[in-house]
């Protein structure tokens, strides 16, 4: 099994945050990175302790996302520098992964 | 980049159980989590091995649900000890991570 | 507290891969994985740079899906190997994680 290494990402943001249109566009357009994924979570709070819930009357609420993905670790540390600038601080959270790449059969890892 | 580390949680649920907001009740007044997030899987199954799936005709099936939250490595270690009188064993899973605290120039890591 | 290490898997599919059901069938039937559980991003792009969004108008959209569970290590590594000839190159991310298995003293992790 032929891997890499790679830094695994997740930014918190919510839905009314104009900043999600211009994050996806910044990783897309500028960043190059292998991909991203959006996730819309059901409910939450962050460090205000307001929670954000989705109930039946109210689907336009303030829901948390979640902006998710991974790269090479060099290139994710470029990435978080370019970003900081754009975020407020305590909402990007990363870790060490690996990836698979084929299944040829080179020394793993 | 100014980092921190962090235990990084994800507890497995479905939407049936009643243990749900008595756990983000929990982690929201009683252990002051930094913040966290809930999401609703489309399918799934656990160690019964039943399968919970969202189709056209039953969006009111007991869903899977993964309640999201990091803190502090000392912090969440409390929780989970505190945690593990409401969760049945071998729902929680954590893992350490790197939260971005700010954009000042201070020592990685 | 009493834990053990298990190894942490995400594959990144689309709603529109016809893999998706033969994955999730695998993975019961013969992997007999611990538990899966399987989220739908709200939008996402991946190598190709193709956007893949959910709009008002556009609910069949072919969207983001991901397939995520974790088992010990050994076995995550044979289910790996099984899965390789089933998904593209690049799709599987996987880290070491612990889970909390009860609420008995014995030495953790």
């Amino acid at each position: 099994m032929n891997t890499s290494k790679v830094t695994f990402v997740r930014i918190y943001l919510t839905e009314a945050e104009a900043k999600l249109d211009a994050l996806i566009k910044r990783l897309h357009d500028w960043e190059h990175v292998r991909g991203v994924t959006v996730f819309r979570g059901i409910s939450g709070f962050g460090p205000s302790g307001v929670m954000h819930s989705a109930g039946i009357m109210d689907l336009s609420l303030n829901l948390p996302v979640v902006v998710e993905f991974f790269d090479a670790p060099d290139k994710i540390g470029m990435i978080l520098e370019h970003l900081q600038g754009m975020m407020e601080p305590g909402h990007i959270v990363s870790w060490e992964a690996i990836l698979v790449l084929d299944n040829s059969t080179k020394t793993p890892q």
